[in-house]
């Protein structure tokens, strides 16, 4: 398998953007990408969306987006894992270089969510669940999570103060973001304090309904180091697996199999542990799941995540830095551009550029992007070399 | 790259299923194309689906089959590109072998379209093509097909008998599929008398709604020689190309760029001419799509389609057999699965085991599937070694 770098990487503010449509999005991002690179050619193109059939009634992405950025004819494939969808697409593009099939692919990330009313954007979303043994029920996501956290609490003791701190950090991380959809600081009181959702998450502990787009440009290691001009940066990890989709059907609600595989699965691609990254991009599409996640990759150890947050461990300033970006928390979390937007912000933080959320020293990052209740995660691992 | 080989493949009777659920078609698809190929190791899992959300509330397929296959945790992917989901499915099989990631991929095709009533899923399938430009507008698949098949006969002088031929054509050799969903003959006057859905097209033009799935499992070639009891078949060609998703941008709306650029993509990969093809499963999703193709693909002159059907060049005794399987017409038009289940057809007949259907002296067939109204299309080659 050929070594493949990120050469480009493409962003634009996300939000509530009733002005811009599912193609502009993608088109904007897409050119902010190729601008970012330095060329303008493309290969093949990779797609990202979890559900624009349910959101946009569009289909057939890998037809309109090429169209859209005046690639027609070019090969393009629209992927989809729920809200994994975006790191899929850059799995998927990484795959196609490494196999010399193409040498420059473009992996967009989309999602537009607000053009349905809340009601049916939370049927959307539900449909990364068991639709016959989850869906039909009534449950939706933030109800599915909430079982999750009660049980937290419960087993390890994990506090609703330590919850929202999550919350707090990200949107501080936030604050320093210029493309976040929401780059305010909220307190602790405050997100507790917030309207409640399912108990015991309120709804400054949820990610939100977000129109966003993102997209990077990867070619071989070899063509980056000839064109450009950014500093050499390469996937060197990437780890992929699922679980059981329906949350009842697993043996312990607090284990995500799926997440723990896919970050095993990344660093031993990469030829690392855990304590040989810097940093990470982790899918908090609530609180508690940041939570679980870290000591799902074992940052730390099982029911002391909550303590680390509070702690300041994974603060911009602690030891292991947690959503620099903001997170899918302040950030916004467009389902299918999240995982392609995570990795614009480690090659941001990588290059050094990402401002006054730059964490130091970064020269290793990962991102661990996740569908449903766990029942998917793609994890990837870049380094600066 | 590695040489890929296609080891097993699965399908099962389409029609109107009621009794069957889209879970538990991938899996009797699944399980078959395990039997068939005599193992039962999967390493990756790809899934071709059109529109599973909005057909039936159920987006993350990549964690829900593995998971009813029994193979949670395995890494899997859902890909898209409207009626040529399937034939993705396969070429990212494909190029995941191929780069050396995985080594035994299943790429399943599915789609369970008859649990929404006629006017959803002609909605549903409505979402391939350009939304804001041609769906708003009112226009659905009959209609833009419609619009070609006025045109071609037009300018070329085909007539209504030479389209009805396609028709008579495919039920013939589905009459002889044991998989098939209408495995009836039509004569050229019941095709032409049953009731008009878009003029010129009627009722026994286009291809049905269907329940159905199909599978393939796929290896390196070296693994297949060492395990596998079927004769070595070798996918030695892909193309996959895209053009405007709207009828309305193209300069022509009888030029399908796709369709030609992926079959041109496949040859060159193959080292081969149109020629040295023995027959081939093409998108007969309306029966001027099957002449459109032809024609596309240079089977034969452009315009001379509608006249070399009437003269049996492409019937299952004829020189160029096309659709032996009986086609979306007459097998069935679940739009994810088709594009699998065309593999599935040319696997059959190079192994010499089609029964009653079986192409005499077939060593090289060729699949082209496609999304849309042509916005995007994926061919393979495939050879018996």
């Amino acid at each position: 398998m050929r070594d493949v770098a990120i050469i480009g990487i493409g962003m634009l503010k996300w939000g509530e953007l009733w002005e811009k449509s599912l193609r502009d999005l993608c088109v904007e991002a897409s050119l902010n990408c190729l601008k970012d690179a330095g060329t303008d050619r493309i290969d093949s193109i990779t797609i990202g969306s979890m559900t624009s059939g349910l959101f946009n009634g569009q289909e057939h992405l890998a037809s309109l987006i090429p169209d859209y950025l005046g690639r027609h004819n070019l090969p393009a494939i629209r992927v989809e894992s729920a809200c994994a969808s975006g790191g899929l697409a850059v799995k998927t593009a990484f795959i196609e270089i490494a196999s010399g099939m193409s040498d420059y692919v473009l992996a967009i990330g989309i999602e537009k969510m607000t053009d349905v009313g809340g009601g049916d954007a939370t049927y959307a979303l539900a449909t990364a669940a068991d639709q016959e043994y989850e869906g039909f029920h009534g449950i939706t996501f933030p109800g599915l999570y909430a079982m999750m956290a009660k049980t937290h609490m419960e087993r390890y003791g994990t506090t609703r103060e330590q919850l929202a701190e999550v919350a707090v950090k990200n949107h501080k991380n936030g604050s320093k973001n210029p493309n976040a959809q929401f780059p305010f600081t909220v307190t602790n009181e405050q997100v507790r304090n917030s309207v409640k959702i399912a108990d015991p998450l309120t709804l400054l502990d949820c990610s939100p309904i977000t129109d966003g787009a993102a997209a990077v440009l990867l070619a071989p290691a070899d063509e980056a180091k000839r064109i450009n001009k950014h500093p050499l940066i390469t996937i060197s990890g990437i780890g992929h697996a699922t679980d059981r989709i329906a949350l009842s059907q697993r043996k312990d609600i607090l284990k995500l199999e799926a997440v723990e595989m896919a970050c095993q699965g990344a660093l031993k691609m990469a030829g690392k542990t855990i304590s040989e990254i810097d940093f990470a991009e982790v899918h908090d599409c609530f609180t508690i799941a940041e939570i679980m996640v870290m000591e799902e990759m074992g940052l730390v150890n099982r029911g002391e995540g909550g303590k680390a947050v509070l702690d300041g461990y994974t603060s911009l300033e602690g030891r292991f830095p947690v959503n620099p970006s903001g997170g899918l928390k302040s950030k916004g979390h467009p389902v299918g551009a999240t995982g392609v937007a995570q990795i614009y912000e480690i090659v941001d933080q990588l290059r050094g550029t990402a401002g006054e959320r730059q964490v130091k020293n970064a020269r290793t990052g990962l991102a661990q992007n996740m569908g449903g209740s766990g029942g998917s995660c793609v994890t990837h691992i870049m380094e600066v070399k």
